[in-house]
């Protein structure tokens, strides 16, 4: 066997180029995230290349490391179609800041994965700049991730996103289901839309994305909707927004964070609850997003349904002890009171009335 | 709004089972994964359900976070086509170890992503199962994970699988290149196969998975090569070896590892050396495993292609002090003396002659 060269990736693209994975082009990708994810945290002890990233985890006295894995499900299709692709991004880094906040974790660092088979360059470093965009404001950094080509296992254009967050947080003040007491109250963060659930249901109400024609699929994300002030699209893409500025000052006082996402407002709020108590909510004290009122409108959703499906307006409900709630809701600002903590009575643990 | 009933998923059924998501079918599968992925190291201190996997991290003096993410590659289209389920899962445990292994981590836990629009329960559970048993064996847990349900971005079968790992090394013992040092021995332990690398590729040579027939396909990967000694799909289908177990009795005493992956033997090995160092590797020292033989003769591809694709028969290259190298190597069952670090005397970063 001759001797021969590496560090050119033109001589090896030739038989992966053929399969659907030009070597060349990746490397020209690897240097624009090289450039775009420069970290400035002095944890960070990896360098670009290595096989993994190194954090230095120091300064903590009992720390417990929160972790989480998540995507922003066919949220990408609406990003797809309306040719976006520098917010889905941010999507996922808030969906897991958010996940990890809800155990009193503050986010360390994040990793990426994004599966295609041919999304081009430009397309990919938008979704990654959203994803650093979205790290640094949340103080984490972005450390690591992987960009597979699958050919034949995704469709020309199409692509999954996968984040992995970790956290930390002192083990005496991890947020978890033992905290929270019957008549503790209940207050809540608005959301902004859908944050990153229910767009399979969405899009098979609208249309959208479903195999039918790209103009129409355009045509019905473009059309403006008096009720919402906004376009369709641009009412399905809005921001998941990231809550850990709102509740780090108060973090400590908390009794329950349910971060309200796949399975609604139903499925989640028992995630922060013990056995035996129930989360009743008043639903005349919020404001039930005109996205929500649509989508029910005309999709002729049951109620039980649309809770059991979609945040409905609250992105993370939070319980606290009834006579901080005062205090804490000031120091929040947009949070609204909407309920209370009560023992469980039947086999229902959310009660929206 | 009337009051209504949550925990029963059948009322909700209807509206998302019309979108191609069945929360019946969701939480029947997450009860399945709750009974095979308990846990049993007591750092885990989060519950199934909770947003985040909680982890206590204790009893080290300067504790440095090892993370990595992966996918398995199109090695999937060939585990659907074999109707094998239950091995893969393995592969992404192992290829994650093997990679955190390389800075010295030992792994503490594991959260895995699918994405999928219809994969069967069944299957599901296999891909699970699999992890968990790679994960078992490598003295890890798997705390965490989400299954997305992707109606139009995953076609019929097809599914996605993301492995995230977290693992730990006190700082003075991680593995960097600035422990390598010109005239270090290179050690190596072998590969049994593609390892998680390649796929895409092979599928192209032998038309399996491209877009043709099924009962072709399954054929194609049913015929037996006297030169494997097995079917094309046996060989394929070979689980990516952990190393852990190999390395860990003499891991302080690494200089660099490498672990071979996408990008072959051309692309991974410099990745543990420092600027201005070279590996030179003697191509008569292994045995290059007969289904690269066969890859390359029924591809037509250069000896630069396959050695830039592909592992040729190294699962891991190992720096180590020359001085060491006899006493190292009969430390770790397999490993074969292939070759030696010197300066870099022009572009070349890895020398096989």
């Amino acid at each position: 066997m001759p001797p021969f060269l590496s560090g050119s990736s033109d001589a090896g693209a030739d038989a992966y180029a053929r399969a659907g994975v030009d070597l060349a082009a990746r490397n020209a990708y690897v240097e624009e995230l090289k450039r775009i994810t420069r970290t400035s945290r002095p944890e960070v002890l990896s360098e670009v290349g290595m096989f993994a990233a190194l954090w230095r985890l120091a300064g903590y006295r009992d720390p417990v490391l929160a972790a989480s894995t998540d995507g922003v499900g066919t949220k990408i299709r609406i990003a797809q179609i309306m040719g976006r692709y520098d917010t889905i991004g941010q999507d996922l880094v808030n969906h897991c800041v958010n996940d990890i906040l809800t155990t009193g974790a503050e986010p360390l660092f994040m990793l990426d994965y994004i599966g295609t088979s041919d999304l081009p360059m430009e397309q990919k470093v938008d979704v990654v700049a959203g994803m650093k965009q979205a790290c640094t404001a949340a103080g984490c950094e972005l450390v690591g991730g992987e960009t597979a080509d699958m050919p034949d296992i995704y469709g020309s254009g199409d692509f999954d996103l996968v984040g992995f967050i970790v956290g930390v947080v002192e083990r005496e003040d991890v947020i978890s289901p033992a905290r929270v007491q019957a008549g503790d109250a209940l207050l809540a963060l608005p959301s902004n839309g859908l944050q990153t659930n229910g767009y399979s249901l969405v899009r098979r109400i609208f249309g959208i994305g479903v195999g039918g024609d790209a103009a129409a699929d355009r045509a019905a994300l473009d059309t403006y909707h008096e009720e919402l002030g906004a376009t369709l699209g641009e009412a399905l893409l809005a921001i998941h927004p990231p809550y850990l500025a709102a509740l780090r000052p108060v973090l400590k006082r908390l009794h329950g964070v349910a971060h309200i996402t796949g399975g609604g407002i139903i499925d989640n709020v028992p995630r922060m609850l013990p056995e035996g108590l129930a989360a009743r909510l008043d639903a005349g004290s919020w404001n039930v997003l005109p996205i929500f009122r649509l989508i029910q409108e005309r999709g002729d959703i049951s109620d039980f349904d649309m809770y059991h499906t979609f945040n409905m307006g609250l992105g993370m409900v939070i319980a606290v002890d009834p006579r901080e709630a005062d205090a804490i809701m000031a120091a929040m600002p947009g949070a609204m009171r909407v309920g209370v903590v009560e023992r469980q009575r039947d086999e229902r643990r959310v009660i929206v009335a």
